[in-house]
């Protein structure tokens, strides 16, 4: 049995508020600030360029990759940590283009995160306009996987509703038609049970600031099946990909495997944020996280609507379609969202309507969704969205 | 006047250590930890996601940039932080590409660090094989600079010798022809005065840990020209470059001038680490900073030159063909250097044969000068080379 009150008490969680936005910066384990001012002091500063060996920094992003790899169902050996989700978004996609070299057609939804889409486009445009980027509804894409498709590249979870997609249908009929898939498990890792050695998936690529909690600026990660790895042509061939890095030849070699998608130096203070986050979900079972995730959840549904008639649920009702966040559309849904806040308890906002929360069992009990519910009844009831104080939008929402 | 036992003091170097690889990994400022920790606990603990904008974190990137750009000499609002420095050799030189269409070469040398001329052959792969990286000698750069070049790509300072490239000449020839010129500061921010501007460079990149101190895995920064970067196409266009990030629409728009070079979620930890570093920086003069590096310099190479004759100079003589890093040609130089950092004096090794030392005025005055040359010379004439043990290998060398 999962003990989710000991779990709760491993993060800290500012005093009065309920935290509901996990989903987009998770909060911050308690170990985190101890960890990363060793990494600080007793490393950076007194091991100096030493601590490369001496602290294993140099061994951090495999490490990291394959405590990560349980989370997801990936092999061990097959998930690397750094750069940004953007820059693993272009490898991965770039990987795959390279392996298809008779295809032309990359298929995505508008579920899709922006920045996945815009470095697509980036790519694209690189590659002098022979490929093309298909975006489609959700609903559409099964539909549009036919023979000539060259990658299926899609976010699992879509960032505003919470819809999922069924990641071994999709991948099963993406490789039926001889192309590769990506998928971005940018709301699955630490949402849920994610099974990538099962679907037989290629790429895939995610963050670690959300669902697993490492800290603002946390670095990304990116899994290539092994059957593929030793095969994929890095775009971004950088030196710690080599090889070998360290004997500074004059031209590129890949690295054995999973080592080619790494590419400069790795964000080592940042590492060490993720190496406590991941200090707690080395013993989280992800089934009851699941399971926990999905009582949550209903309780949150039914609680919201029950009280505020005004809001209507964006996420699926199915909680099988949906991943660990629950949206709701309201027209106000900005101002009802900055005095939600104001209130103590943190969502978010996405444009145009729509309110989301992060349901996160880590740290997230009944009593915190109770609370949540009945904060939401008090501003819907209030009209508080009214408030012109609340209208302002900032530049970061 | 600078007061360098001022600087000094601001930096914590280990007990009993002489530490001659600032160009490697610069030591930490004693307000690294303390900056590093309020991000942890009161940025990322207590403002959770409202850290973005109450915390500033998104404005960082550019506010960073604009502190670097004064050492750098380059305009404000022309210097963005972010990524690694391979990546934005990468963002350089596609842009640079992109502005010369109807070119297909580009020049390097063998003086380049190696996962720059790595990431431009990932690049030029990609491309589809229409254009040709030409890697000649440092001293036959000038001489292949000619009307058909599309790109002059260089690191300022050979990362082993420490041989400097003449900045303005080489531009204004590759401008000449017509070609783009990026260089690599990599050796060179923080070690001595650089002006981008007065030398009309169109793209820069460097990185933050050597010379500028920012702590292992620091983010690296690029530089756009003014009267560019409103052109440039980003081949990483990721939604933080984008014109709206938060309005998160489906198609890419570049943001606006430098903006467009930001890729995905900026480092928040290591640009803490960052600014405590350029707290330093903003105060030193950098005129008086190389100064200080040259007569060090030429206290270091007449102390060696005295005492071991078995060293030979692999920089150049003269200071003003130099940066602030001195290297010596050794056979046994692997060993020898791993039996001087036993005894507390640290510089590296790069194969086959140079021992590195950076001169780093901001943290290293004549004593240490004195006391690395008396034990290199204990070194040398004790034959501590030959000790087996130091000349096992390290994975990180």
């Amino acid at each position: 049995m999962m003990d989710f009150a000991r779990t709760k008490a491993l993060f800290h969680l500012p005093e009065g508020v309920t935290y509901l936005d996990g989903n987009s910066l998770g909060p911050m384990p308690k170990t985190a600030a101890a960890r990363v001012a060793q990494t600080v002091t007793a490393e950076w500063g007194e091991m100096l360029i030493t601590g490369w060996n001496k602290a294993g920094w140099m061994a951090q992003p495999r490490a990291l990759g394959d405590r990560i790899a349980r989370l997801i169902g990936a092999a061990p050996g097959s998930v690397v940590v750094g750069d940004t989700l953007s820059i693993k978004v272009y490898q991965a996609l770039a990987a795959a283009l390279d392996l298809r070299p008779d295809r032309r057609r990359v298929l995505s939804d508008r579920g899709n995160f922006p920045t996945d889409l815009y470095m697509a486009e980036g790519l694209i445009a690189g590659l002098g306009g022979r490929h093309e980027l298909q975006v489609v509804d959700p609903e559409s894409v099964a539909d549009n996987i036919t023979d000539d498709l060259a990658v299926l590249m899609l976010t699992e979870v879509d960032y505003r509703t919470g819809r999922r997609h069924d990641m071994a249908a999709l991948t099963r009929k993406a490789h039926a038609a001889g192309a590769l898939v990506i998928w971005d498990l940018a709301h699955s890792a630490g949402a849920f049970e994610v099974d990538l050695a099962g679907c037989d998936v290629d790429f895939a690529v995610g963050c670690t600031y959300k669902y697993l909690n490492a800290g603002p600026g946390a670095p990304a990660f990116i899994h290539v099946a092994p059957r593929l790895a030793g095969r994929v042509r890095p775009a971004l061939s950088g030196w710690l990909g080599h090889e070998a890095p360290f004997d500074f030849e004059m031209t590129y070699r890949p690295g054995d495997g999973i080592e080619r998608m790494r590419v400069g130096t790795p964000p080592v203070i940042q590492m060490a944020a993720l190496e406590a986050a991941l200090d707690i979900w080395d013993g989280v079972d992800m089934a009851a996280l699941r399971a926990r995730s999905v009582a949550l959840s209903e309780r949150f549904i039914e609680g919201v609507e029950a009280a505020c008639p005004d809001l209507r649920l964006a996420s699926p009702h199915d909680a099988g379609q949906r991943g660990s966040q629950v949206s709701f559309r309201f027209g106000e849904g900005y101002a009802a969202m900055q005095a939600l806040i104001a209130k103590g308890v943190i969502g978010d906002f996405r444009a145009p309507d729509i309110m989301r929360f992060g349901i996160t069992p880590l740290y997230l009990d009944e009593a915190d969704i109770d609370r949540a519910v009945a904060t939401i009844a008090a501003v819907m009831d209030g009209r508080l969205w009214d408030d012109p104080a609340y209208r302002q939008r900032a530049a970061v929402t």
